[in-house]
């Protein structure tokens, strides 16, 4: 550890979803100085475990240092530490701050969960995201640091994408503060609907001894291309079956085919609902990040792939700071 | 059993499918004497039974009268009895007459298995069936014996649906003949994606103690309306919980809610193929004709529903007398 105060651990971070969990060390600038993943998501453990969980994670790093810990992600459900509710859209760090909660625990540590995001659509329909929020604000702050301030014309034809099992897509704009805010969010089931019709329907038959994973890419776009002349999905599904019976695809080739399909379909959904959508963000894990890269290249659209860990981390380091659980004082020491 | 000549068994026709079997014994006028069923599907039975277990349904039929027997379903397919592949669209009872295949047997039974039929669209991707389509030759029949002979303008507004795991779209004319020809298909996978979601799904949650059976008519036609507000089924799909979330959906509603959402998808991709259709023949199980029937109301088509036994039996048997395994003297002779 270098000899400079900037370098001293100022907060710790903790992303805990359904199923993982993965916590940042971070100093006062927000930059990451030590990192620990597990596969022990909210899920898996029991309500009044997850203090013990969390801290044979990161008791480690309290040890040296008592530093405030900020945590986001299906932590805060109901299924969670405690149920933090949500902010409505626009949400703003400021709306998300004064919303923190404070988690109960017996080792009198100075834990806030992050409430979640809902958007309530004109039918009164909604949508929510936990822990993608956070992720999204800190996605902006690091294009920001490159590219300077967006304007509220380049976010307009912007989209921020998070896939995965639930895939979200978020919009943000500018305030008139200039201050960045969630707008609208959507929720696309792609992944979990992969994953049941690989492994349980009739489209997954004889794949047991194969993978699963989409690694065929002239199949995945295939599949992508299909998706935009099918109009219905549940249609659409089914030609991974039909291509088979006519030789046209190989069995190895069904995943990435059905792969293709659905994200097809997702950004189908997209483009239909937001015509000026031009570019982009994805933060995701690498592989799924390359699978949207190449559908959305293939549909027009451009895209850059951020780091999942630096949106996490600025997003939260900057709430935390804030919410004032990081003092002013403390950050100014990173200057 | 009447003393009248043309009650007596003419032919045995059996609707074999994936998950049932389902058998009648017909007149010379193609009139139902007899009905068996079963639900031992094509595939849970091993490819060399088939023929006992069609034996164990059907022998005491067959000690009294040695009749032909015509099959239809999975069991002409490539895990079924023999591969009778498919015939192309524009399919007519001719083209399947001439594509009939004889089915080896042991037992020296005059048995014949009906082709499936194969749709291939533009891009060269492909649909298909098997069983439905003479199904549909004995709807259009059974209809025309009231309301006299469909014209193509007619039938240019009209569909025939079979609902079920893999729904079935098909639309038919009249050739320059005025014979009924299947000119396209479409399957939905509607009910089997359906059963993955009850079952497997992040929406199944805590359903496993409670029926799965929609049978809640306001949250079915909720979800009707929010499919066609929402552009991709894969984000409808979410609504599902994010409505229990917001306690605007009870969990026990839950099925009857996603029961709408994915029929009112199925729905809205008919609706975008095909803008002409004002009126659908329904040929299913009771509840899920019931299901169709109200989601068609609803977003603005008439429906009728038809008997599916008296549209397999009219369907086959006269395919059977075009292919000459009843003679035209038996025909004759019902008259």
């Amino acid at each position: 550890m270098s000899d400079n105060k900037s370098n001293l651990p100022a907060l710790i971070v903790v992303d805990w979803g359904s199923s993982n969990f993965r916590a940042f060390l971070v100093d006062g600038k927000g930059s990451i100085l030590d990192t620990v993943n597990g596969e022990q998501g909210v899920l898996s453990i029991k309500n009044d475990c997850l203090e013990t969980v969390l801290l044979s994670y990161i008791s480690g790093w309290l040890s040296k240092h008592k530093t405030p810990i900020i945590m986001a992600g299906m932590v805060g459900g109901a299924i969670g530490w405690q149920d933090t509710g949500y902010v409505n859209t626009p949400a703003n760090l400021g709306s998300m701050s004064v919303n923190l909660c404070k988690a109960n625990n017996k080792a009198g540590l100075q834990i806030s969960i992050v409430p979640g995001v809902k958007y309530v659509m004109e039918n009164n329909v909604c949508d929510v995201m936990r822990g993608e929020e956070v992720q999204v604000f800190g996605a902006v702050l690091d294009v920001e640091q490159t590219a300077g301030e967006l304007s509220n014309q380049t976010l307009s034809e912007t989209m921020f994408c998070l896939p995965g099992t639930h895939s979200k897509w978020v919009q943000v704009a500018k305030d008139t503060h200039r201050k960045t805010v969630i707008t609208s969010l959507s929720t696309f089931m792609t992944g979990e609907i992969f994953d049941l019709l690989t492994k349980q329907s009739i489209l997954g038959e004889g794949l047991e001894s194969l993978g699963k994973t989409p690694t065929d890419m002239p199949s995945f776009l295939k599949g992508v291309g299909v998706s935009q002349i099918q109009s219905s999905l549940l249609s659409a599904l089914f030609s991974a079956r039909t291509l088979k019976l006519d030789k046209q695809l190989t069995l190895q080739n069904v995943p990435s085919y059905l792969s293709g399909l659905l994200i097809g379909a997702e950004l189908a959904g997209i483009k239909s609902k937001l015509n000026d959508i031009k570019h982009v963000y994805l933060i995701g894990n690498s592989s799924l990040n390359t699978l949207y890269c190449e559908a959305l290249k293939e549909l027009g659209f451009t895209s850059s792939i951020l780091s999942s860990a630096t949106a996490s981390t600025k997003g939260m380091f900057t709430l935390a700071v804030q919410a004032g659980l990081v003092t002013e004082k403390e950050t100014q020491l990173c200057h």
